[in-house]
């Protein structure tokens, strides 16, 4: 089987390899002629040149299977009347998990109040997580998964959804009780997605009902807080600290006040990335399914465009 | 019944309020005369002008109850003949996990590679745990806790120990087969005891076995690193870093060079300090013994000294 890397050449070292490691029988190529392709693996940015790819000389591909969740770029490519999968890369709300619990645990065990000073501070020591607030806002897949590892863990979780519906082992708090869910947040991780009630949410009003000191800590969309209000806050404590990982205009500008705040830890949307190991296996059982002409995973309704 | 609280003033704030709601029926009082008291609660530095606490006017004590889990500076007073019981505070593994945890995924998530100098590294994607190995040195009570938390978490967990015993889910390698643990510990936890066999485990040999960019995490005993030889093995990256709650020298001298050193973090021996909250439902179990002359818990051979 001969599949295409129609990606970037700066992804190739990175997920080459994991692909051969998943799906050992194909011949992955960087070039060839169109018509000898059984698959293409796709990721925008490709062709290098800045065209627009067209798909209709691949007359024997029976998959493009896109590297990312998001096919908007290459949806609309009236070329590409192929069979279209999106990436549903599990390994993604792991790694959501990993970054909310690592940056939840640094501020649980204020691990900024040593510095490293030269004085011993053993009067220091945090509570215990049995003892600590955190609420998470947003319980979709990731919201409930990050919920529930520092549920495991012993926190004092809340969970806050415009529904409310129930999750096992998680107080959900519904839409109206906002203001109940930020006042329990010593720590509070807000997983909403961008829709038009979570524009916004976070403005200085609601952000005024967080305990004073608190840690924000925003893996969802950028949308989400209203950037002035959270500076002024900060001022006042309320937040104590923020981590922001998704922002307004991305990437954040150089120029951005968030980036030399004290109270702002600025990372660079990587909380949700897509990771090789586990996507390529995803990848990998498509490309089989394809040759076996099984039906394919994650494929996208063209008409509907997702 | 009536408690003194035979602690230095400090810590009145901090546990006469955890000890009145872990046991709402004692008097918790400050001072009084000897023979009113019932029990005492007991922590070294009491009185505090610097004298020995003579314990023969407490004719009535049925109980003295350390705070702390070390009763070496209190069992060769030989005007105690009360009984003595020290603390084996819950709390203290289950900080111990929490601390050992939240400096592991700091490291594991690479949180200080994002600098806060305006350029958007999105390329700073951290694997996933369960890429990602971590050994732990120690399986005793604290290690087990340790290890089987990372490892519920997914990360790929060795534990060493020299019998090698089994514990369920992990790998523990024994004694002989240190240099294999080591390799494979791209974050070190170390969690052993002092003993003539672990001092200076840890030294320029050993450190060299580490993968090169390693995190060591030392909540064990100081005495297991040789202090010189760490601060050359950092030099040559193995390990690219240091977090160290415990030392030699204890409380580290204010012109140590881990203080000032870009790749070692301080913490001032707070990983397993005991806990009001855990430690005070202890300290009641054991008053409301006391009071009904039932057995105590962890009470104290004079004989043996523990």
């Amino acid at each position: 089987m001969r599949v295409l890397f129609a990606a970037p050449t700066r992804l190739w070292d990175e997920w080459a390899p994991a692909l051969q490691a998943a799906c050992p029988e194909i011949e992955l190529c960087r070039d060839g002629a169109p018509e000898s392709f059984d698959a293409l693996i796709y990721a925008p940015g490709y062709p290098e040149d800045g065209s627009t790819l067209d798909f209709s000389p691949f007359v024997n591909a029976r998959l493009v299977q896109s590297l990312w969740a998001g096919v908007e770029r290459i949806v609309t490519n009236e070329t590409l009347t192929q069979p279209l999968c999106r990436m549903v890369d599990p390994g993604l709300a792991i790694g959501m998990t990993e970054y909310c619990l690592g940056w939840a645990m640094r501020a649980h065990l204020g691990m900024d109040s040593q510095l490293q000073d030269g004085v011993w501070r053993n009067e220091l020591v945090p509570p215990l997580a049995s003892e600590r607030g955190i609420t998470v806002l947003g319980m979709g897949e990731l919201g409930r998964s990050v919920a529930g590892t520092l549920a495991r863990l012993g926190f004092r979780v809340t969970g806050w959804s415009q529904s409310g519906r129930p999750v096992e082992g998680i107080e959900v708090l519904p839409g109206d009780r906002l203001g109940d869910a930020l006042s329990r947040a010593e720590i509070l991780i807000c997983l909403l997605p961008d829709t038009a009630e979570t524009r916004g949410l976070m403005n200085a009003r609601t952000l005024s009902l967080l305990p004073e000191g608190a840690t924000l800590i925003n893996a969802g969309r950028g949308t989400l807080i209203d950037e002035g209000a959270l500076i002024e806050a900060l001022e006042a404590g309320r937040p104590g600290h923020a981590v922001l990982d998704v922002f307004q205009i991305e990437p954040l500008p150089a120029d951005h006040p968030f980036w030399s705040h004290a109270r702002v830890t600025v990372t660079s949307h990587i909380a949700a990335d897509t990771r090789p190991t586990t996507a390529a296996t995803v990848a990998a059982e498509n490309l089989r399914r394809a040759m076996r002409d099984e039906p394919l995973l994650h494929r996208v309704d063209r008409a509907r465009g997702y």
